[in-house]
């Protein structure tokens, strides 16, 4: 299996991608890295620091697509870019996944352009993994796509259904709509017409609306729903952690029988700590492009390089875009059905 | 003064605004009560209970709008209920304000059709206070409002600056517009539109953008957004604080060192809990409204309730609905003075 991989992007490049791409080799001798990204630079860390690159094949890049630039732009302007040439190449067959930690606004863009995306989906959505009290849950659409139709909506269930399965082990994922109040009626019109859709939608587990209160709480696999609110639900969660983590800290710090109860939760706190960073989490899989696109976070470390790759390797093992494309061909075909009938219907 | 309150509204009534309104009445002597509900249940239950009814006028209604009720229906149907014979005293100058623990809906929809709004607001803003790290924030709309037009979050913003400073006694307070970004060009056209009305408004202390990361944090004292999104921001918050609390309540249980830990924490646990908690951060105002309207929590204790009712005071002594007409009077001539300059241009 050939995995390409951004070799610049992210705050740490080209060393946390190099580090992490000669961990995976070491250990997967059936994984193949093509490194994208300025060959010089890279082989010249490498013997810095004295990594191999057995397994990793370097294709120069002269570009590179910076966190400001604007992306819809940047994919038309900078084609010698890891993301551009990653995304032409995952699209010409020449790689099975790509990995990158670069700017997910060109990553997105780029998906949409270059590679294209899964028969009924117009752009990918962005999906992570979010901590919770049960059980980590995926959030899709967790911010690529601002304005959502209910359709759209519908798919992030389905794609994201197939994805918990597929790549997480999960059987018969709950699904749940993130909506302001349990009954069907509630939300704006957006969030009740993808309810109903959601609702009829066949051999899919959906619980109905899931209450912002009781997302952290775990109660589903899958949370659905636009990009905007998943964006404030994820910063959300990221922000509240910190905060608390911050005020115990403080209670910690404050006196001599904080700093005794610090040393006794020392270990708990420190495995709370963990599992309320995002980082943790592996990186974030672009649903309905047409091949596996992972997004591995702004930060990753070499070891968060590593989990990317290895979750883009399940993606490919576990045929992901295949499944979601047969699912949502079947809901595709549902949807015509129903409208055929409907129309039969009303001539009669 | 004269505070209208429902007696009938929220899970503890009529116990809780009865125990408020007494308390309430014991420490200031230049409030009047008006109680509204079941005249005959509530004199029972003082007597029962050797609460003094000394200050307190009631006045009976032989109906009330339930939590299940469609608020709408219920407005128009239930013509002798606390919240509509309430909202209507408050209009015909009977009162000064209205306190209810009852359906949020209802009084919503009942402040608009029988109290009505103050000019330029066609609906009021669900207001409330949210805690995070520094201080507690006023959420606008914080529910009641799922979808929006730009100048309706200008509007949250302005009346939300004027709350903050007459009724929190922040000076200059600053306004935060939630968003996925820190750029004006963030989100979607909405958010993207409100960013520019809200910069352009004369005398208000706009910070820009505050992403949900940052919200927690306490940067801002007015977080502007939909009533979607803020339904979002206050329930994740309430979720998050929860669901770590849990986690933090299981490590203090697992074994002898986290017995000790809590002991040694104790103190400052409870205080954690009690600032995460809802209940003691106050009612929320309808801002917008003619008059003052406190909406109690629906679980609100006689603290509480005695809570909302002095907040009432403070709305009413510091003329908060005057001041707030006065701000947006100022907006929108403003905005009249901008479009005639732009028509007069056009025209040239």
């Amino acid at each position: 299996m050939k995995i390409l991989l951004d070799m610049m992007g992210g705050d740490n490049a080209p060393l946390a991608p190099l580090e992490g791409a000669a961990q995976v080799i070491k250990a997967h001798s059936d994984i193949e890295i093509v490194g994208l990204g300025d060959e010089q630079a890279v082989r010249a860390l490498a013997q810095e620091k004295n990594i191999p690159l057995t397994g990793i094949t370097l294709v120069n890049c002269t570009q590179n697509i910076e966190m400001d630039d604007e992306p819809a732009l940047a994919i038309r302007r900078k084609k010698d870019s890891p993301t551009v040439v990653g995304l032409s190449m995952l699209r010409d067959g020449e790689g099975d996944a790509f990995v990158s930690a670069g700017s997910t606004g060109a990553l997105h863009v780029g998906s949409s352009l270059i590679l294209r995306t899964l028969k009924g989906i117009k752009r990918p959505a962005l999906a992570c993994m979010v901590p919770s009290k049960e059980k980590n849950y995926l959030l899709v659409d967790c911010g690529a796509n601002a304005e959502c139709r209910p359709d759209m909506l519908q798919a992030f269930g389905i794609m994201g259904s197939c994805y918990m399965n597929k790549v997480n082990g999960v059987a018969d994922p709950v699904v749940g709509l993130a909506n302001n109040g349990a009954e069907e009626t509630k939300g704006p019109p957006l969030y009740q017409q993808a309810h109903q859709l959601l609702k009829e939608t066949p051999g899919l587990n959906f619980m109905g609306n899931i209450e912002p209160r009781d997302v952290p709480m775990g109660y589903a696999d899958v949370v659905v729903c636009d990009g905007f609110t998943g964006n404030v639900i994820l910063k959300m969660t990221e922000g509240m952690a910190k905060m608390i983590l911050t005020i115990l800290k403080g209670m910690f710090k404050k006196n001599i029988g904080g700093m005794i109860a610090a040393l006794l939760l020392k270990k708990d706190l420190f495995a709370l700590k963990k599992r309320m960073d995002s980082e943790e989490v592996g990186g974030a899989p672009l649903l309905g492009a047409k091949c596996p696109v992972i997004k591995a976070h702004g930060s990753s470390s070499g070891k968060a390089i590593k989990n990317a790759i290895l979750q883009a390797k399940t993606c490919v093992e576990k045929d992901l875009c295949g499944t979601m494309q047969a699912a949502l061909n079947e809901m595709n075909a549902r949807q015509k059905a129903t409208e055929q009938t409907a129309s039969a219907e009303s001539q009669e």
